[in-house]
């Protein structure tokens, strides 16, 4: 080591797993964005919290900049090292540490992926319900500093609903043990809940107490094709209010295409505009009749063009495929992703002008659509021109971003539904939150993290 | 007016209901608990939400301590106005603004009681689901400031759970517009989340909105009688994983004793040690065999030694009667209230210990337990005997708080489950939030209550 400062972190923790080497600093130091260059001080694999503990304390004293890193599948930018920082990363600490059957409850370090998460739970007879399509790389503390959300946030909400215990290291080098895993605690602010989807920003999560749910009901997965948007939300609303609605995913003839291009098959003769993927809990004996009426009255109302029910778990996969495939089969275009939210009641509203904004401000691109309808979460793709300079693209899609976050501010929505802010949307924060609101948080940010070392520069400056 | 400050605030705001009748002081100066003298130097019941906001901005520039103040059934003295103190009833504010078939929201405004939020989700064949006894009294506002919890967290979980967005004048005089019902929204801090249990130290919460749930399944209300409390965890397992919860509360005979004095309808010919109160929701055709069979199980298992299935509405209100007016039935014994939480796994032990603690704490006091077992949470109630000097009955009650407290922190439970700190367990909120926490916390306070206006002496000392 010739850097003084290292040199004191291996003083500090003799046996801390430390890597400087190129290409270490090269894939430790960025996530699933690519539009930073990644230039970290140096990788710290802590083993265990105690290990993790100790490395914030000698930032602190030394005021390097920490960025917690997971399964770095994020989209915003949160777990890029692009500025001499030192990467936390967390990977090593993987474990699950424990099951209670009584509380229903599994506690995990952070670095544990969600699908070892979702095994873990199964083993007993359980089920951990958040879930995306990332959850084979995925880690928990990065659910948890976004928030994660998914594909079953209509019927299980977000992974904020799970998490009923968090320790977490503070920019302070506290450790605070928060929740604790109970029920009920009226017993001062929920600290926890304002660690969660923080990006990073106040301390790093060190260990997590999940809940657990009954196993997930038998379902029915259908595929189901629209002639207009306008109809979705009829749709929606008839399967929401007449069946148990496990899942509502909506994707464009364009997100099709795409995943088709990449390898997937295609689900029925003719191109439609709109595809649905729902899923429907069969519990009751008369649900499948009345997934039926349902299905019948869509299709009589003329709301829907086409549709296929799966017949058995390899077919439900395979309709699940073409929906969750999507990111997959965009990655080698680099899109630019907005992942905006409003309330349901205002997407259609918000999606009119949305529409005839992107049309307007993206003539020359190919702008693909999907996501959670039932959340008021969708998923805007612009995706890069072959040949065209990344520099150039992303600034003609920021002057688009600029008027979409003023259209929502309008409509009472949201800039980042689940990803986060962190790098990519910081500067439209303002859009979502008020000049109050985020002094306020400037100024939680101090209280916690006082040397100003945790994840600086994401989500907003100090 | 002789009082300068008021008059200015007569000034600010001219429509501005105030009032300074010793009747009034009296009445809006204290909560349910009935141990501080009540002494505010006025009562202002603003009409909207602006009106709260100028309050909060004069009470700023004059440096005059506000308590917030709703329904005023606190048990925990969060909104007792002792010091004179500008009391800030939302009484007034009590109305329904906005109904959302959509997103299924109720916008409320605080000083609505918990029953007319029930009722006006009624009307739209929808259901609030947060329910407890004090509900025709008590304010949302309050519900929120507390996180109250009650008789269906178990299933729905607790008042955090159903609060998509929130306006809040903070100590500041910001109006903070917190979550805006959306969904899905990672774009920074939580301070919904952090406002709401924070008992009125931030701000004051000027509207809410409240998510609303599918009505609520038919159900089976049953009373059971239990020979020990050992087989009470034993019970609530076997129900919770062969049938569907709604509700599982205990209580002890010498509970019963009380409610029965108050007019209560014994339920049992013979006198048991513990009962319990379960509602079971009965949606499937095998459920009531389920349930039968479950209920045979317990019986042959010698768990429980009678019981009683409600045939028909009016049976299955009056046996959740014996539960729900325990609370009421001891008001005239002025008890202390110690309500605490531990993991649902840790109360076996947390309970062997409590229970050697109190009897050897309190062998001449009438102490009666009551709770909700699912969510780990305990209420336990000392009766101040006839005669007994008040000052002297909490001074004796408090030894034996301090060394409960002890306890519940080597079990990781807390002081408060759902009362909230206010001023009655302040003193005992380092056995369940540690230093670094309450340190965090008063930053916190400091930066949403720049002038120390909120509530100060509550929940913690600046």
């Amino acid at each position: 080591m010739i850097n003084p400062r290292l040199d004191d972190l291996h003083r500090r923790i003799p046996g801390l797993r430390l890597e400087t080497a190129p290409a270490e600093l090269e894939y430790y130091g960025r996530d699933w964005t690519r539009r930073w260059t990644p230039a970290p001080l140096a990788i710290a694999l802590p083993a265990n919290a105690g290990e993790a503990q100790a490395v914030v304390r000698w930032a602190g004293a030394h005021q390097v900049a920490i960025v917690p890193s997971g399964g770095r599948t994020g989209l915003s930018g949160g777990a890029v090292a692009a500025n001499g920082e030192l990467v936390l990363s967390l990977s090593r600490m993987n474990r699950v540490l424990g099951f209670d059957p009584v509380d229903r409850t599994l506690t995990v370090e952070p670095g544990i992926t969600l699908q070892a998460v979702h095994e873990a739970a199964a083993e007993h007879g359980l089920a951990y319900p958040v879930d995306f399509a990332a959850r084979g790389s995925c880690s928990i503390g990065g659910n948890i500093a976004t928030n994660a959300g998914g594909i079953r946030v209509l019927r299980y909400g977000n992974t904020r609903e799970w998490v009923t215990g968090l320790k977490l290291v503070a920019g302070s080098g506290e450790l605070l043990d928060l929740g604790r895993g109970l029920v009920k605690n009226s017993s001062g602010y929920d600290l926890r809940h304002l660690a969660i989807g923080s990006e990073g920003t106040l301390g790093v999560v060190v260990e997590a107490t999940l809940k657990l749910a009954d196993p997930p009901p038998p379902t029915q997965v259908m595929l189901l094709a629209l002639p207009s948007f306008d109809v979705l939300m009829q749709v929606f609303a008839q399967l929401r209010d007449r069946l148990r609605l496990e899942a509502f995913e909506f994707f464009t003839d364009r997100a099709l295409h795409h995943v088709l291009a990449h390898g997937g098959q295609a689900p029925f003769d003719q191109v439609h505009p709109y595809y649905v993927v729902a899923e429907l809990a069969m519990e009751g004996e008369g649900d499948e009749a009345a997934m039926l009426a349902a299905f019948e009255h869509c299709m009589g109302q003329g709301w829907v063009s086409d549709g296929v029910i799966a017949q058995g778990e390899a077919q439900a996969a395979q309709l699940w495929r073409l929906r969750e495939g999507i990111t997959e089969s965009l990655a080698r275009h680099v899109p630019y992703k907005n992942d905006v939210s409003v309330r349901v009641s205002a997407m259609p509203a918000f999606l009119a002008e949305a529409q005839a904004l992107l049309a307007q401000g993206y003539p020359q691109f190919d702008v693909v659509w999907f996501g959670h309808i039932g959340d008021g979460n969708l998923h805007i793709n612009v995706l890069r021109p072959d040949g065209m300079d990344d520099a150039q693209f992303v600034a003609q899609c920021e002057q688009v971003t600029r008027i979409l976050a003023q259209t929502l501010q309008r409509h009472g929505g949201s800039i980042s539904a689940e990803h986060g802010i962190g790098l990519v949307k910081k500067a439209y924060l303002p859009s979502t939150r008020s000049a109050a609101e985020i002094e306020v948080m400037r100024g939680i940010r101090r209280v916690l993290d006082p040397y100003g070392i945790m994840n600086p520069g994401k989500l907003f400056d100090p």
